[in-house]
């Protein structure tokens, strides 16, 4: 299956402000690119960044496209005919396990939420299905594949279902991440704290 | 497979405070459990609901216990022989398929991690494994589990994953929620409202 993976490298992960720096919101946005990538490479998909920005990357082709997100990814569709993967790059707790969950639906379109309302993955067996991300993009992608006749499945995904944007959701990389997003954490001082009820993050 | 759900009827979900009314809360809470105890009565489990205070159903045995979760939940462990699910009364969007894939796990521990740390469903087929819901729960189980050589299998979850605490948690009730307690929501007057990149709940 082919996968595209779209990455915003000109103002990464600017809801992280408050626990980083713009150059470590880059960096670790590109280890959570990476750990996509790499998890995506391990089944067997041959992958594609729509980037906004000119990237360096062995595992995968670059299309650099920086239009906003909704019509980078139209496009992209347009351009293929095969079946497509299409993967957010800041799904840090993804693992080829979770991915192939993903991969081996048979709906026309198959969706994996995101906390909030988002889609957080998609896979795209259908040549008239174009993705809206803007609002509830998972209410939307459910109402156009509807609108289309086409078929859906709703993956139930904890791993892929976790975007990291905010603060609170870098303790979830450190509990789950088993890649780059998660060494660069430690590595970076982070470690989890113990609360009263939960574990939140501590630098 | 037998089922056990703690569930307390005395002060339930105290963070929802902002948006509900005690009264609220207890019908809200109450509606959930119901939902958690439907989607184990439509796998086969036998179900039995640990509440801290006398409770009516008709789908499950009630033990009144009043201790702490985790002495209430042990206890229970101590008094039952066979392997047994231990599942949150607040998982409002568990299906039977997402607890199949709890229960068909082979492992002598599989857990079901929550947001934060916590653990929101467990199957233990382990006579000495004892549970330890203070603090971060997931790694003191996966340890707990470790001490006593039990393998674990940590089952990758979104509806299992998402226990409904705070105000936040109602969106993906209203989104996701098949049951009594989005019902109850929609009656109570709450709606998706779609912001600029996620949708948050509105009354």
């Amino acid at each position: 299956m082919r996968a595209v993976v779209p990455y915003d490298g000109k103002r990464p992960k600017t809801r992280l402000a408050p626990m980083l720096t713009a150059d470590e919101r880059a960096a670790f946005s590109r280890a959570m690119l990476d750990d996509v990538l790499a998890a995506l490479s391990a089944i067997g998909a041959g992958c594609s960044v729509l980037s906004t920005v000119p990237l360096d990357t062995a595992v995968a082709t670059v299309v650099v496209d920086d239009r906003p997100l909704t019509d980078a990814v139209n496009r992209f569709l347009d351009s293929v005919e095969e079946s497509i993967a299409v993967v957010m790059a800041d799904l840090a707790l993804a693992t080829p396990d979770a991915l192939t969950r993903l991969t081996s639906t048979e709906a026309d379109v198959a969706i994996v939420p995101g906390r909030g309302g988002g889609t957080n993955a998609l896979v795209v067996r259908h040549d008239e299905f174009r993705v809206d991300y803007h609002g509830g993009s998972y209410l939307d992608h459910r109402r156009i594949a509807r609108e289309i006749g086409a078929s859906v499945s709703v993956v139930d995904s904890y791993r892929l279902g976790t975007d990291v944007d905010e603060p609170a959701d870098l303790v979830e990389v450190l509990l789950h991440g088993e890649g780059r997003a998660a060494t660069w954490l430690a590595d970076a001082g982070f470690e989890v704290a113990t609360e009263a009820d939960r574990v939140r993050i501590r630098r």
